[in-house]
């Protein structure tokens, strides 16, 4: 469980409120219950739950209103899937206002807790930083947005207007404001309190409640910063939250070049259509590899359209490669044993490429030193991977990466055959990938040797 | 260093006094001095260094006395090669007795320090267990061992009597006792006022310092239990150093069955030989490689009596790869550089034989099915391996270990080769072990499936 590894100030955190009672209409026309829209594969309170989740944070209470009975299901099946404690709880009021939610729960809350909405996304480090940034005299906190200009609707957005570090006002229409309500709240039981004598004003929205203590000057703003969270409230907001989820997919830092400029950009695109269907990372690790193997055998078969044809499909089994760990991580399903498999299978569906692609070359040729190339090529296509792992396990980081590195990489390699065989080349690619490989694992020994790390 | 890895009480321990002032003669007839005797490629005063170094102490006073004058380059070296900090102090009273050895030293001791004599070899364990002992009240400690009827040589040792925990009784000449002393101490400088104490009443040998604390009960005995330690004294005492060092390099958890039975019996017979050339361990590594890769052009010439050198060859690689990792721990100059090194070479060395085994098969047989059987073997060379470290830098831990696990290491894997060289049945050999390594990944990767693993 990730709450092992959180902050220690989480532990006195008792639980996470998340209010999924009202019926936003805006998003739902269609019918579905807001809660349970699916962004990339997972409902909204799904990812919320995660959120917190990676935050430290595993125990929760959702208060339903609008449609409740449906909600509980699902409910129960986070619960299933993702180890955590959900208690619900209804709020037959709701229709009169979200503060009513809030108290609906009251009888659980006797500790410090975190206040969400069901329909705001947000990334694990808002609420950890927020958790982090929590005073000792007891005062309730508000994670704020103060770029009011990159909101996405400011006219429905609860603003607020900030004095030194604390809420001086909140609400729709204050007129002038500092910041935007992100929906994310630390709040200590004093809110029931609060929401109570704004009910007796006639108020029974949370921010009602929450203006109450804002009116003791006992809310501090807590600024996000740069982070990312999002009212999920319009189709475009929706839209925008699958950009930002599908953008965070890249990987700079590891990708090759052909990962980065050509097959991630087509694997995010896919892997956004596919997070929509019931497909495990698994599946998708097993159709790159088959593809792979069915290339081969193309490779194999000597004549230049299936050369070709085989030339596709290893370049779509490589942007498929990509897919698995993409949807793993949209999903928040990964596993260190799918990661494990993918690497053995890539390892394996290399091996039987060059295998394919050398029995073809022979079958022209006829030579026994195409043999002996295609073994290098081979091995090659294993070594610089091999040297790598066996660095890391000895001395606890990775080889230093540049240029070389990258060449030898899964994506060029593929990429490289992809091309060599679209002009009959696909023989010598091998040979030129397999030959680079060499060249980096023999550069690396000598480098290492020279830096004097034998005395390390 | 060693030395940030050692338990807070060495934090206080000043520093470790070597004593090397004696003559020693009874093992250096030959004009050699005794703290510069060679056991397994290493001094004495050296190994002595190294088990106090991995105890986590790095600060030494060697006190010279007979011929000190060349003890002081060697000394240096020692300075130079483990990055340790040395003083020494001559004491021209050598003859009197060793109890002046310590003496000579007093000004550089004003906190407790651990004693050592330069001839008595003992496991890090020991000092490191000794040193968890030591008493919070100043009392000194004297490590001794009970199993007196195992003693090389009792008539020479000093024997202790103890009444509960604390030593009674010190000598060469004592009567009843309990134990004998293993020359490795805990002092406090209160050592240096007894010394004069003894030194009045003619005493000037340690034993007789020492005995003035002990009538004061300020002696604690610290039970090495079954640790070893060995005064290195005689010819025949220095052999069973040899013998006890060499029997510390078997790795019965790690080694394969031919490893274990055949390979290790051999290599470390070899290491003893090879630790007293000045022979690098990655120099042994490339042997092995050139080895194997001789081997590889030998199988691929097409006659008899060049297949079985070969599989002499890769038989004899496969023992002298033994060889660096023991030289490295012999003499305590393994980094992970070499291991790192000698992996990959490995692999290559592997590969290089299975592609000459192959050929030499085609250059018979002329079937393109025997090259796509040696691609295979090929691989399956290289991929357990692979398999296990992916497997162990994503988990964390290494793969379970099993029969079929031992069945995929190198020295089963070169043993088959060699065994099928020698009845003309190396392609065979490699085709077998080629299969039963991707039975081996292909059982893994479905065992860790079906293990539940991937919701980890």
């Amino acid at each position: 469980m990730e709450g092992s590894k959180s902050c220690s100030q989480t532990d006195t955190i008792g639980k996470v409120v998340i209010i999924a009672a009202g019926p936003g209409n805006r998003l739902s026309n269609d019918g579905r219950l807001k809660p349970l829209r699916r962004v990339l594969g997972l409902t909204l309170i799904e990812r919320v739950v995660i959120s917190c989740m990676q935050a430290g944070l595993s125990d929760f209470v959702v208060v339903t209103g609008y449609k409740g009975e449906f909600l509980r299901r699902p409910i129960e099946r986070i619960v299933r899937c993702r180890c955590v404690h959900i208690d619900i709880v209804e709020n037959p009021d709701w229709k009169k206002g979200n503060g009513t939610s809030l108290l609906a729960c009251r009888h659980l809350l006797d500790k410090p807790f975190v206040l969400v909405m069901c329909d705001h996304l947000f990334e694990p480090d808002l609420l950890r930083d927020l958790l982090q940034a929590r005073p000792s005299n007891g005062d309730s906190v508000l994670a704020v947005d103060r770029r009011v200009d990159r909101v996405f609707d400011i006219a429905d957005a609860t603003k607020v207007a900030i004095e030194s570090r604390r809420i001086v006002a909140i609400g729709k229409e204050i007129e002038t404001f500092d910041a935007v309500d992100t929906g994310v709240f630390l709040l200590t039981p004093q809110i029931f309190g609060a929401l109570h004598a704004a009910q007796k004003k006639g108020g029974y929205s949370l921010s009602d409640g929450v203006r109450e203590i804002v009116e003791k000057r006992q809310v501090l703003a807590f600024d996000i910063g740069e982070k990312f969270w999002l009212d999920v409230d319009t189709p475009q907001s929706l839209k925008r939250a699958k950009r930002v989820l599908l953008s965070g997919l890249t990987k700079p830092s590891e990708d090759g070049f052909v990962s980065h400029y050509i097959n991630r950009r087509l694997s995010i695109k896919l892997s956004g259509w596919l997070s929509h269907l019931p497909i495990s990372p698994h599946a998708i690790t097993v159709a790159s590899f088959a593809m792979a193997l069915a290339a081969a055998f193309l490779f194999a078969a000597t004549n230049t359209l299936s050369a070709v044809i085989g030339g596709f499909l290893v370049q779509i089994s490589s942007i498929i490669d990509g897919c698995d760990g993409e949807i793993a991580r949209l999903k928040h399903c990964g596993s260190r044993y799918g990661a494990w498999m993918d690497t053995v299978l890539d390892r394996y569906a290399d091996v039987a490429i060059a295998a394919g692609i050398t029995y073809g070359y022979w079958a022209v040729h006829h030579q026994p030193w195409v043999w002996l190339a295609g073994m290098v090529a081979l091995a090659g296509f294993v070594m610089p991977s091999f040297c790598r792992k066996e660095y890391q396990l000895r001395f606890l980081k990775s080889l230093p990466i540049d240029v070389l590195t990258k060449l030898t990489k899964r994506d060029l390699r593929l990429f490289a055959i992809f091309s060599g065989a679209l002009v009959g080349l696909q023989f010598e690619a091998i040979l030129a990938v397999g030959l680079i490989s060499h060249v980096y694992v023999a550069r690396n020994l000598l480098a290492q040797y020279r830096r004097g790390i034998p005395g390390a």
